[in-house]
């Protein structure tokens, strides 16, 4: 099933896509429903209400506006690595995001004020949600801890992520974390979202272009890995890396400015899409 | 005054400290008090019960368990700077913590059995805790969002600290950030905790020793430059940095084994005190 967090009539509400429309379920958002342990499937059909929207008009939220943890894992594609001049780390690099830099989809993504010319970058990426976590999560469990898989939109303030030895700033603005727009249940999709392409667009041309199977560390072994040392819980969102082709490492550089549009597709489960902002002026 | 949360009767609570007991106010935590932008000495005031418990015989949880955000900054101290072997950036070296890693005074901070021999190593810090957010909050504003302070171990994993590029994971592990006793409130110190000594000692004898004057970037600096990305909320937690003799740095090597003792002493908030112990194998 695809779960979408979406505004109504001024609420948060949580519903699930069938073809054209959204069948509404009700304001208990997936945060809640993961943490007190609800089969999402079975939820949906008991509470199914009789009111449907049509997508097209949905405004929507990102799938968890607020997830017990977002992490990020770099360099987890050996092809983008390279672009941007690190060593293949045999240890995946793990970053964090705050939840106030999510943006759900058809939102605009907020390029920042106080960047020069040099501003936001795009990084296309599969998001998953866990629907179980715990500690010292075998591989061979791990995939069965994944409740569905998203899609992200990891862009970054570049000229912020390499002031320090830290990314962490430049990962961080507000909205400009792109998450979304379906939650699709892992059931739906091959197991660990192996085999997949990735596709991410700038004004329509193809900018990043990869398959899930060129990931350093699939998504076993990154539940298993970080629950070596990091409880993980239902409702954790680990974005799983981005591929080649950011425009930081391009010549010239390719950075998006107020107006760009910026899609990220995913095979089997959807594509993102968000306009660029400038932050207005104060 | 001076807020401790602690478990009573199984259940997680808040009170105040009087002397040598805590007067307990009720089960509202500090997140939501400061959520709903409640003045902590007026609730404190107004829904002080009658009922008081021996200081001695509490059992500490973290003054907040489940801040929405714990920014923590690195190389804030020039001689910890150089000691780590970093260059000094002029920009904050900002990295999170999330909070699944805190750890209450008094209860044991976690050795991981995945590490080796040079296993963990203590940090002592300053915790700041806001109660006003905000974004692009002015230097001569920024104080006045701060509700009151706290005590921080940032005690870190070094071997996976520097197993990638980004510190996230060796920052990360379960029960590895130790914070508080006491949330002080700001009124009972001076601005931007200015002046005050801050001291580490593992098994009583003193390892770092520093004065807060001496922070590259101080609380209110800290601040302004975050919120200028990054939307600040109340029970944000700001971990401020650590200066020279952690123990990865001393030759030889001086890491925390189990039945240790690490303490942080800042004049004027208290003492906070954990015992180590191992993850206990499989």
């Amino acid at each position: 099933m695809r779960f979408v967090s979406f505004q109504h009539n001024g609420k948060a509400m949580l519903g699930v896509r069938e073809g054209e429309h959204v069948r509404v379920l009700g304001d208990e958002m997936l945060e809640s429903l993961l943490a007190r342990g609800t089969d999402l499937c079975d939820y949906a059909k008991t509470n199914a209400s009789v009111e449907t929207i049509p997508a097209a008009t949905i405004r929507f939220l990102p799938p968890l506006k607020h997830p017990p943890k977002i992490i990020c894992v770099g360099l987890n594609f050996a092809d983008h690595t390279s672009e941007s001049k690190y060593e293949q780390p045999d240890y995946p690099t793990l970053f964090l995001r705050v939840d106030t830099s999510l943006v759900a989809h058809d939102e605009p993504m907020i390029r920042p004020r106080v960047t020069d010319s040099e501003g936001l970058d795009f990084e296309g990426e599969i998001a998953v949600v866990l629907g179980k976590g715990g500690r010292h999560i075998g591989k061979e469990q791990a995939l069965s801890c994944v409740v569905g898989y998203s899609i992200f939109n990891d862009a970054s303030v570049r000229e912020y992520q390499f002031k320090t030895p830290q990314w962490t700033m430049g990962k961080n603005f507000d909205s400009t974390g792109a998450f979304g727009p379906d939650l699709v249940t892992a059931d739906e999709l091959p197991p660990g979202i192996k085999g997949l392409r990735l596709e991410t667009r700038l004004n329509g041309n193809v900018v990043q272009s990869a398959n899930t199977d060129e990931m350093v560390f699939d998504v076993a072994s990154l539940i298993s890995i970080i629950s070596e040392g990091i409880k993980l819980e239902p409702g954790d969102v680990i974005v799983s890396g981005t591929p080649s082709g950011i425009g930081w490492a391009r010549n010239p550089k390719l950075l998006m400015k107020a107006g760009d549009v910026c899609e990220v597709t995913v095979e089997k489960i959807g594509t993102l899409r968000n306009i660029i902002h400038d932050e207005p002026a104060e």
